[in-house]
């Protein structure tokens, strides 16, 4: 089985999931005539949404260059790696309702734990994944190195915890756990020159 | 005709309707104040559209393999060909829509009809471009073997008598129907080292 | 420019507009208790939205393998055909929204005229597409012949004539331009073989 | 890392986001019995959606074009290019909203800020990706040319004057501000053949 059309769908899921997030932040809808300042504060009352749209697009960002830089490594497919794929991506595409729930009720915790919960579901199973590939070098290069195996394992780990964290977080400020949601991706976004040194030598 | 651009299309048409399926569980909408327990409660009252698209994403992805492997033989497309492949991706874009009818009436045999038809429906064409392409060795390798082809044909049709019986069982009870829906994926995955092992020899 | 992203891109958007149909076929909204008599007569009154689906589906289908036949004999791009292909899509795009408008008001000539106008238009920058390409062989093969250019132009000329016989048609029976639309794919299937030799001897 | 999932990715992003345009023009309820008078008059309060729909399917095919070319040039990819492409498409991908939006309240700058904002942020992560990519020739031909380099960056840079010069026109005149956006491809389309010369001899 070639890998190359399950990184299509996966490309597709990932383009979808990322441009229906729009579909969430409505238009507002005001009686004519329409004053400035009215819409003004009806586009306002969006910005939850719109920085939703924004954190989410940038999180789905993170777990597709992780999913691409896997293909990086793998060489073949079997069927258990399909299914993985499946369940991996139905994470993936659950992500646009989850960002929606957490836009309309950013001061609930249950929200953060549907939102988290997703994200930490899409985490394991990216992790099965890794770990499915690798395990005996099973469908990767022999001469992948032990080293870079357990880089991308720990690369994946450090987003549970973040995950897990910003969850509990809500328990006791839902504020602060939006801001740790919104900082993770920078995270990724900085120390990836660390580990892509780390795996690719 | 070149058969990539048919799997193009075709991944397309699997992703779109895999990420479509989350359009149809609509964020609940509570009058603020919200209390948590409230919220819990909508959520719950959600289970079932959730667990709907579990199952649909699932089928969709045993679908999306079965017709990804017709094309690892698959060598050339003619104009059936191409069309077969058209009916066939119609089915597949109308079972976001089969999926919502039966999380809404879960309780009505005729919702079941729908979803049980519609998967019918495309497991039919499924078969027909089997079938259609291994007859007489037209668009696949001379050397497949007649067991190849004839297992082929033996996993598609076991799909159509789950979807009859659990359309016909929830006659009897909606919930056993519901139960054989999401079971049978799980035969899907398991048994199917054992196909490959006779379809690629 | 190579021609292998325009392709991407129009597989995705048919991928994308052929899907879209089925969000306007809504899952009827019945108050509880549901009666399965008063599902089945919810689910007749969809009948033509299903029909308008099926119907779009495949005339979908049908100039998806249009444009895709191009593409066998076009070698190159320029800016000018990348708008040409724009403009096509445009038209593909707008597609979903005809056929819902023409669902909702089958009884109405205003909505066949927006119908088959989208389709006029999308024939005509298909038309176009196939003519730049291949006036003094512009971008396809120098050896390809005048016989086989002029076979896809009557092609898609034919198509013209039966879009503006079923808009000017529902002037006298609404019934009438619908049969005709949901006829015309079936004529593209069967002479398809005919057109097919002459194009490619 | 390759170039070509990013390519899929923009490409599945694009072609989604020009499909999801015409979600916004919604099919017209109107009370039976329905008169074709009414129809038409509903039909023509969509006008400004239509031309909307058109409009923004045309930018974003000039911004397709325009990431298409680099690609053209670009050999590598690195993790900074693919998280420049990340903030891209997110742009790309919230032009849906910002074209409903400005369709809905076309007589108030403020949707047209929210417009033209979204077009200028698009515009400078598309400068940003061209820059990086050729600053030192870092991923890119190193036998490119500094006045291709530079006639590209110009191109770019020339739409932000509109879309700026467009966003304060509304100030004055709402009217004039759709028109210069409406004008704006045609601009784009005509001498691209000019700098096409310029960046590939």
């Amino acid at each position: 089985v070639e890998t190359n059309r399950i990184e299509a769908l996966a490309d597709g899921v990932f383009a979808i999931a990322m441009t229906l997030l729009v579909l969430e932040i409505h238009v507002p809808r005001l009686p004519p005539p329409v004053a400035g300042a009215a819409l003004a504060r009806a586009l306002l009352a969006l910005a939850p949404n719109v920085a939703g749209y924004a954190v989410s697009f940038i999180i789905l960002g993170t777990l597709w260059i992780g999913h691409h830089n896997h293909f990086h490594f793998i060489r073949r497919a079997d069927r258990t790696l399909l299914w993985i794929n499946v369940f991996y991506l139905a994470c993936i595409a659950f992500l646009p309702f989850a960002t929606a729930l957490l836009a309309s009720y950013r001061d609930q915790p249950l929200a953060f734990a549907v939102y988290g919960g997703t994200l930490l579901l899409a985490g394991a199973f990216l992790y099965a994944h890794w770990a499915y590939a690798t395990t005996g070098r099973r469908l990767v290069d022999p001469d992948l190195s032990d080293a870079a195996i357990a880089a991308a394992k720990r690369r994946i780990a450090s987003g549970f915890a973040v995950y897990v964290t910003a969850t509990l977080l809500s328990l006791l400020s839902t504020a602060a756990a939006l801001g740790l949601f919104a900082v993770m991706p920078l995270v990724y976004m900085l120390p990836g020159r660390v580990d892509r040194h780390l795996t690719r030598p």
